[in-house]
């Protein structure tokens, strides 16, 4: 019996869609031309590379990290999505190389990992709670998996499925097997990717049973503590809330603990929902993404409060300053809506993608593609980030010790494309528009279909399809959440946006022919926005959008104490491109008010007096912020 | 030659001022009944007060804490003080007890202190930059000076004096003496108190060596590190900033570092500096004190904004939830606002002394007498409080594993009359307004004044001077810089408060008879307190203040999401005198908006709409929040 719940969609993939796009492009070019090879020199000049030879010994400096594999493994995936669009020998060949070092390090047995191969062999599985064997184990199979379809080499794909089958050996309920799971989930969701390139249905149930197994009773982070003779209560990170195993995943609520591990576990579950038509383990999915999203994420999409721990904390708590916003939970909250989106067809997750990819994911790297923010605050104060340790960057670095992000980035560019568009075998859905081309296989039969667009400084998006032949289908067209009055034409015939949209889509179903168009316009005027009342940063402030752009002011555009500007609701705001700016972007000018300075010399407090003056204002997109140095910013903007 | 800068005044001892106040007495009485018995059971369960019996072996449990000799002194020297107002010979037996052993517990070479003659004696004057060796000795020293002079008996003192030889040997410029100095500063006052209880010149001279010292190239730090053969520069605590020591006093331009550290060494400095006629000494207290209180002081008077290393941060940083703020650091405030004040004679500093003792000071202490915060913030959120480790309490505690703050407020409130006064050959000034009697040598006579005021509650001051015979001098009264219009009527006769007023005081010089009278009329309408415009958590939001109590709101008057409420600058204010709340206060009500919960439901972020309704507010003073249960708090109220 078909779950009434399973998966409605399948993305196109990023190898069916040509990119044109002049927000994307560029920075699509930037990732392949300098992020990529930037990443593989760090990579290699940290020893992170040869790290795979497995030559360090006792008593030489830098030994392999627990983490290492993960970052290698990341960075072999992006490189492969690279090569599945454009080819590149040189690449291809240094990722061969790459891949023989890694193979040569599989034990007989088929166990990989550097660190406890050559560092603490002894320790092999001993504490998963705290290290990240399989979280490195997944990003190795994501990477294999995606150098597999990208080169049709199988090599090292044969090798991750034969760590996968040690790990399957290791861990499960069977007798004699250990019943854990990975402190830093990531490898549930890996596993099913290893399952969809091979087919091998063990790797989805060894999913599942990671899924399944996570948070029970007898925990198995007691068991295992108790045995390397520690007492799990005293741990360093304090609660199981901190890896999302504080109890079973189909009873947790609301997303804990570390973002990233949070979302990787999220997005592994929804794939497990999706493969075994599990609806109880989809409804606690959309349970915790509406948690994650109606009370725990910023106006960025950034998730993830707190840089202690670097966690979720509690409803409605987005401190601006503090923000950690990791790239790699952005990310992460991409790939947890871009499943939910195909699981249940709804506009509510491609909003979220959107939200999360324009803003808080893009500013992840600089626009010289070599410079990359862990954190992404929602408001900087130079004078304080200098001063404190415990402050998060806010100018982008060039790499991390934990360098988590900067691979993380580079792979989400490198596949972009796949977060266009969805199909299905009656329904053709575009989630974003990405001005370009994609083919799609609908009703049989191969669809192409291009987008003409400007988006997202212009409101107009022209489609134009061409089926091999006239084929009945739905063109289901994302209506953004953030548009108001959005109108399409089919043909040059106006039609009923409002009766045709459905769960964020306006969803147009008739038999489609070579040449057949669809205009849609998505009215773009500057939006005040607003938070919930209880998010105590946000009220009394507002933060401007632009079509899916949050907006934010720099001390560079606009002066110091940014926090004193005040915007009158009334203010007019202005949209004018900057084709010199930033690469070109649209800016936002307007007059605000800031108290006038004068007056205040020696002075703290004082007796409120009403003085403001008038000063002109300019807010950039936040993906672009700290791309001219450091200093002010600011997301919400204090209103009169 | 006498210094111009020289002290200008001396404080009225407070075994010479008797309060009679409506708002200080209880608090007084409710220290003297409550706090200081369970200050004495706490230390008496947690072992601090055993400890010197020196009985600790190594393998026992709660080996002695290197700062626990000073938690005994501040005690000690609390309860001195209680018994120099107050006979009671079950304290003073108590007293007697904890003298004597730690009379024996002195080594024969004169050094004592538990931790380092039974814990680490090896390690006795090895790390001055961490340990608190010479803190502790302070405490003490403070203690003795005030048993001594509360009780005649000179047992401690003389047990201290040896003491302070023993680290006058150790000490100093001579060859064959360390040149150290302590990490947390505190000796240097306790010094000059010592000297000024023996006359002992060497102490006076030991306390300029600290101060001189400390900072100078080659540092000390770094070679003391050295010997203990640790690399100076890798220090759990990173600069030295952290306790003023990166450079030498008469250099520093800014507070830096832990704040307690800090004032206790501005108070010294100040001290050393009023002792030895300094000037250049004293300009570097006044540029400090400028820093302190017109950059990094919060509208209560709490200093030190960051929890992380309890320390100062930047120019203008006074976050409001995360306001550390700590009790200690406010009284230290007080301390060197009245040493200042005493140097400078002007009502700024009085100002500063009266904005902590009624805000931030007494804040530290719940109505119980019982109860402690270490920290004071300005804001509270029960729901990250309780969740997030890194913040702040804001439910006042029993007792502290670092237990410095509550004897502390112990030993500030049983000294309290000592800030109402200041006197000098020609002047008596009334620096607080507090009702009740004080007597004071001046113009060679003694002068009895009492003054009859509902102050802090009420406008208006009565004091009768009753001189033994008649004299010319100055009285001044402290015109606070809170204060609009103030009226003085001097015998019955209005007399020109501007023309008489100089640095914050009106100064009646005339001759006094016995039953002469001031009035004076000290207007205290609600004023809205706006923070200067680089304060970015201030931005368009006030402080209410009335008198010298800044205000609050609880979620116990006003429900939660108080950072949604909205005061219009156009709302008006009504005071009244609520018998029944917190002991009897002024409360504040007003009508505020607020946004309406309807149409949130589900929802983040959405366009900014209008809708508000109106939300009546109720705020209480500061320093007496969180006696009624956890919720949410906040000083700072968004304007319209």
């Amino acid at each position: 019996m078909k779950n009434p719940d399973a998966a409605k969609l399948s993305p196109v993939p990023f190898t069916a869609v040509q990119v044109e796009d002049g927000f994307w492009k560029p920075r699509l070019e930037t990732n392949r031309r300098v992020t990529l090879p930037a990443e593989y020199e760090q990579c290699k000049n940290t020893g992170r590379i040869d790290a795979w030879k497995l030559e360090w010994k006792k008593g030489d400096p830098n030994p392999p990290h627990i983490f290492w594999d993960s970052d290698v493994g990341k960075w072999l995936e992006a490189a492969a999505y690279s090569l599945a669009t454009h080819r590149d020998p040189k690449l291809e060949a240094l990722c061969d190389e790459v891949i023989e070092r890694i193979a040569k390090a599989q034990q007989p047995d088929g166990y990989l990992n550097v660190h406890f191969t050559i560092v603490e062999p002894e320790k092999r599985w001993t504490n998963l709670r705290d290290w990240h064997e399989l979280y490195c184990a997944g990003h190795l199979m994501e990477a294999a998996a995606a150098y597999a379809q990208a080169t049709g080499k199988r090599k090292i794909l044969e090798v991750l499925c034969r760590y996968a089958d040690h790990i399957a050996r290791t861990f499960g309920p069977d007798e004699g097997r250990k019943r854990g799971y990975c402190g830093h989930p990531e490898v549930e969701l890996a596993l099913v990717k290893l399952y969809r390139a091979t087919g091998e249905k063990r790797y989805l149930e060894l999913a599942k049973f990671f899924v399944d197994e996570r948070g029970r009773q007898p925990h198995y982070y007691d068991q295992e503590a108790r045995a390397r003779g520690e007492d799990p209560k005293k741990w360093w990170a304090g609660r199981y809330e901190y890896c999302q195993a504080h109890a079973p995943l189909r009873e947790q609520e609301t997303a804990e603990g570390h973002s990233v591990r949070a979302l990787y576990l999220f997005s592994g579950m929804a794939d497990v929902a999706a493969e075994t038509n599990d609806a109880g383990l989809l409804a606690a999915c959309r349970r915790l993404w509406k948690n994650v999203t109606r009370r725990r994420m910023y106006v960025t999409g950034g998730v993830g409060s707190s840089c202690h721990g670097e966690r979720f904390t509690v409803d409605y708590d987005l401190p601006n300053e503090t923000a950690y916003a990791e790239t790699c939970a952005n990310i992460a909250l991409v790939f947890f809506a871009h499943r939910m989106l195909q699981a249940e067809g709804d506009g509510e997750y491609a909003d979220v993608m959107e939200r999360a990819l324009y803003n808080s994911v893009l500013s992840g790297i600089g626009l010289d593609g070599k410079s990359f923010f862990y954190a992404n605050p929602l408001a900087a104060y130079p004078p304080l980030a200098k001063s404190a340790a415990e402050h998060v960057a806010i100018v982008r670095q060039k790499w991390f010790g934990c360098a988590c992000c900067p691979p993380n980035i580079a792979r989400l560019l490198a596949s972009f494309g796949q977060y266009a568009y969805s199909r299905s075998d009656d329904e053709l859905a575009v989630n974003l528009y990405v001005k370009g081309r994609a083919e799609a296989n609908v009703a049989g039969r191969k669809v192409s279909v291009e987008q003409e667009t400007g988006y997202p400084w212009c409101e107009s998006v022209r489609l134009t399809l061409r089926p091999e032949r006239p084929a009945e289908f739905a063109l289901s067209l994302r209506i953004p959440g953030w548009c108001r009055g959005a109108k399409l034409k089919v043909n040059g015939k106006a039609a009923n946006v409002g009766g045709l949209t459905k769960k964020g889509y306006a969803r147009v179903k008739r038999v489609w022919t070579a040449g057949d168009q669809a205009e849609l316009t998505l009215p773009m005027p500057v939006e005040r926005i607003e938070a919930h009342p209880s998010v105590r940063m946000g009220a009394g402030k507002v933060a401007l959008q632009r079509g899916p752009l949050v907006y934010c002011l720099e001390e560079a555009d606009n002066g110091k104490d940014l926090a004193d500007l005040r915007l009158p609701r009334s203010a007019k705001l202005k949209v004018s491109f900057d084709r010199g700016l930033l690469g070109g972007v649209a800016v936002i000018t307007g007059k605000a008010l800031r108290r006038d300075a004068k007056g205040w010399d020696g002075v703290l407090y004082r007796r409120a007096a009403g003085s403001v003056k008038q000063a002109p204002i300019k807010a950039i997109p936040y993906c672009l912020w700290s791309n001219r140095g450091m200093g002010e910013m600011a997301v919400w903007i204090r209103e009169a």
